[in-house]
């Protein structure tokens, strides 16, 4: 039997901002960083290891790993990141004001976006000073898999391969993983493991710097739920 | 053409104590975590990018690198820690004062301990509660790889399978590698690269907090050579 951690990044600036973040490479607020130390001892006071961490390349995610860790008080596990536990990538809508962007499509239209499961929002141009396909950050990531707005199933889409291809190997073998990720990358590995439906994943809330410690069986199955907090 | 960055931690807690260190797992002093601070923002304004980092699993290390991270702005890359990049073992002189050491044992013992290729220090007992045997850190590591006192020969031996079977592939890649350790597992590293004698790499002094930025070829021959600081 393994482990798994998932990890909310706490408060970012621009959730204090109240803007649609999505890809964009923000920092985490003073109180996102207090977060993500009382995560950390929270770990530590459950007295859970780690063996291995995975998290997004966004500096949000990486922050929350690194805080937690040193209040933790372990650093001995390898640190794995992924373009694919990035946040769900809200296109055009991305550095936008919610309240403004309410005002300019409509409050229904931004509730769709926000909250369906298959609708993308508005796509970036390829060109777009914010496509990751210009960012250097993404180099490395053949330019055809880069999005330029996600639907949430989109986003399960680009984050599954992941979970199968690195995340469970490590389960399977007994590791303890944590994974230090976003509300939407969080949403899509718990839909699969706990067969949530398309309509109620939408609403599934994902606590921030708030570790979810799941027991799993050898087939992926959840013996064992409970939240440190 | 890849570049090869070695980072020896800052100053450490001990450091400033005066006590054999070793394979202790004390954390970084205040002007430690500056000089790390200070080693990412030399890094980014030198406009190095690096694709992959590794570190021991030694707290002074991965917090330099932590640190050096957030100061360089660079959160991408993947974090890979082994026992095999830690620093010299100092046996059964870890966590004495340098000071009382050379009047129990007379200044001429330690020198020799301290400055010889090929001469260990006493060893620790397999069960002295500074064992890494029983240390939950290495559990993953078969006991009998785990050293209970070093000479600086001994290191290089335990550092170099690391380096050709992780490191040297990374770079054999073009990928550009960051490896924040610590004074003797650099100097191995150094070593190997520079073609130093035994007699000569005993007094090489590596600057701490201070990135050297090595320029190789495919073949592992240094091309250009830079101190960051």
């Amino acid at each position: 039997m393994a482990k798994l951690i998932f990890l909310r990044h706490g408060q970012s600036l621009w959730n204090l901002e109240n803007k649609f973040t999505g890809w964009t490479d923000v920092d985490l607020s003073p109180h996102g960083e207090r977060e993500a130390l009382r995560a950390g001892a929270a770990i530590a006071k459950d007295k859970i290891h780690f063996d291995i961490a995975f998290s997004s390349v966004l500096r949000r995610a990486v922050r929350t790993l690194h805080l937690a860790e040193r209040s933790a008080g372990q650093f001995g596990a390898d640190e794995i990141r992924t373009w694919r536990l990035n946040e769900r990538h809200y296109g055009a809508l991305q550095g936008l004001d919610k309240a403004l962007t309410a005002q300019k499509y409509g409050a229904e239209q931004v509730k769709i976006w926000r909250r369906s499961f298959d609708i993308p929002p508005p796509y970036l141009s390829a060109d777009d000073p914010r496509s990751p396909r210009i960012d250097p950050l993404y180099s490395s990531v053949p330019k055809e898999m880069l999005p330029l707005g996600e639907s949430l199933k989109d986003t399960l889409i680009r984050v599954m391969p992941f979970w199968e291809q690195c995340i469970r190997p490590q389960l399977e073998k007994g590791k303890n993983v944590l994974v230090a990720a976003h509300g939407n990358s969080i949403r899509a590995m718990l839909k699969h493991l706990k067969h949530i439906s398309d309509s109620d994943i939408v609403s599934l809330e994902i606590p921030t710097g708030t570790p979810i410690v799941l027991s799993l069986d050898s087939g992926m199955n959840i013996e064992e739920e409970h939240i440190l907090g």
